[in-house]
């Protein structure tokens, strides 16, 4: 089974159209990193199950970036930060614009943490 | 029925999850703003298949809303383009920073407008 860590991103976006047991299965697999044998240890069921709920999970993710392309939306978001980046960069002596280049970088990493 | 254009925003967010004729009321009612006389005729259904078409859209809209929250962190783009407008407005004299602070709103336009 390989890891492919698109689906942190998706299970950010989507975890709330998945079971409790997917997302806690996919938040150990791909947030936290743990192997399929301590994730079976921590969740209290065997391998093959611990299997099944990411391979679930997955599907479900995949299928909701299939109807909602939200993944793609705020990707572009990463973009807008270069950008703002950049302004910061060429504003080092204008505190004001500075300033206003710094709210935009984080009011993104705001969103991208899902903050409200 | 009174009309609450956060469905609007809402549809643009998960039409995905929603069935065609549900879109298809939907967006005619938010978007375009037809009365259900003018939906039904568009739609050759009677008034109250019209009504229950919006009805239950608009539950599968607020559910999706209830469990994914992104209209919640899509609703910040526009607190981001009004700081990059802030920024435009301080950068006449300044081109390059003029440039990309007007590329920042023009990537959150095409987000809200669901381009890719």
């Amino acid at each position: 089974m390989e890891k492919d860590f698109k689906y942190s991103a998706l299970l950010d976006i989507y975890s709330g159209l998945l079971t409790e047991k997917q997302v806690e299965a996919l938040d150990y697999y791909y947030n936290k990193d743990y192997s399929l044998a301590e994730i079976s240890e921590l969740m209290n069921i065997t391998r093959q199950g611990v299997r099944d709920f990411i391979k679930r999970g997955e599907s479900a993710l995949d299928e909701a970036e299939e109807k909602l392309g939200l993944r793609r939306r705020f990707m572009r978001l990463a973009k807008i930060g270069r950008l703002a980046n950049e302004i910061r960069q060429k504003s080092l002596i204008d505190s004001e614009v500075y300033a206003l280049a710094d709210n935009i970088i984080n009011e993104i990493d705001s969103i991208q943490n899902g903050e409200i």
